[in-house]
């Protein structure tokens, strides 16, 4: 039986109402990537909880209900069916082979390089081999770690900038479209009381990430009845894009020395 | 390895631009629906072609990119994903208990009644107890039958009033929202070349119906993200709306005796 526990918050993520989450000072989306941080801490703490999703709907068209920018977090008393799949699939792959899928997949993915948008030493702006959306991008960690709440906020600072950097780059290119975030974490460890070798190897097999999707195309009928979806624009060729805008904000802002990002 | 082979079809309903499926006369309806089955029965001699989803977008927030009334088909060469759990869930119970999971549950919802917006000798119209959208329904035909395209005229003709109903019902409370509609039918049976036995029990095991999903909520970061849907419209509420707009319409029709519904 599922207890009817959770928590639903709202994270105002500055009192600029005219400014969205990629405008604001790498500084700022820093404090805003800790306040997620401490958030999932302290839930951790309620063994009702089995799950902690932190998500960002920008614009109507993406779920938005006030135009002020804004994150949410709903802690569930099970692992929703999405991160499930997804935590399963990481523990399979390493089961069978002991090795990080998601940090394979980095590999070769910096290998390959047609869909990696912008790299730094520590994260990766990646537009997945199977995007289900146009303009889907995810931005990777390279170092393998399983919990966002484990972070360090010289990491998170990292995090920030790089997360400046992939949500301008939209905004340029696509004209401030609508678009969901959602930060894929693992559960809390001992996430089913009873069970302790439930998401036992969840250190080495899972690895957190953040998944951005701009809403540019409709869920219609085949999407909902399919479990298809359409895309119209293959990740290599979002990737170009989405490198020159990244490279000509980048160049633009240590040229004109405005906002310091290169840090 | 899967083919490439697919195949993407549009059946305009009428060639009144100004009209809605709902809005057509029970024969014209019916001749849209023996369009479907013999489209589905054509395709199905394609051994490579392994699915085929019939679905309509009503609207442009439920994806229509032409007003224009329409229903679509895209055959694919494998099952998609939400038919395919929906046929192993309906697999599974029929293993366990020999007997159809969907004759079951009409059998609990009929008794239960507080689910069912509407029922004649051979459908039942019916707010699923756990609907991902407000006022979903599915038509659910009483008498077992797992393949669609092995309906009868007359069959249809008596689906065409149901849906006929249940589509007024929706415009006249909800002012003409956009929907989708998505048929759930069986694939073709030996949809596994060497393995006979993969679907063998299917046609006892699964039962065709249709499902039909206006869109009065956005599919927002938390859907997107954990793969739950909010739903602020309990269903046995919405059955009670839609049983009051479709006696009113059923007693209006009979009175006025306008369009011949009662057949």
């Amino acid at each position: 039986m599922v207890s009817g526990a959770g928590a639903h918050e709202v994270i105002i993520e500055t009192p600029d109402h005219n400014k969205g989450l990629g405008d604001l000072d790498v500084d700022w989306i820093t404090d805003v990537l800790i306040s997620f941080r401490e958030r999932i801490k302290d839930l951790f703490l309620d063994p009702r909880l089995r799950y902690v999703l932190i998500f960002k709907n920008h614009k109507a068209q993406a779920g938005a209900s006030i135009a002020h920018t804004h994150s949410q977090l709903i802690a569930t008393p099970m692992v929703p069916p999405v991160l499930k799949q997804e935590l399963t699939v990481c523990r399979e792959n390493y089961r069978a082979k002991e090795r990080c899928l998601i940090c394979d997949l980095i590999k070769q993915e910096i290998e390959f390089g047609k869909r990696i948008a912008y790299e730094t030493d520590d994260y990766i702006i990646w537009a997945p081999f199977a995007s289900s959306f146009p303009f889907e991008t995810w931005i990777l960690p390279k170092k393998h770690l399983y919990n966002y709440a484990l972070l360090s906020d010289d990491g998170l600072s990292k995090l920030a900038y790089t997360l400046k950097l992939n949500l301008l780059s939209l905004k340029l290119l696509l004209n401030d479209p609508p678009y969901n975030f959602v930060l894929h974490t693992s559960p809390p460890k001992f996430t089913r009381p009873g069970h302790p070798e439930h998401w036992d190897s969840i250190e080495f097999d899972y690895h957190w990430h953040i998944e951005i999707i701009p809403r540019l195309t409709t869920i219609a009928g085949f999407e909902l009845g399919a479990g298809f979806y359409i895309n119209p624009t293959p990740p290599e060729v979002a990737t170009e894009y989405l490198r020159e805008a990244i490279n000509s904000y980048v160049g633009k802002t240590q040229e004109e020395k405005k906002i310091s990002l290169d840090r």
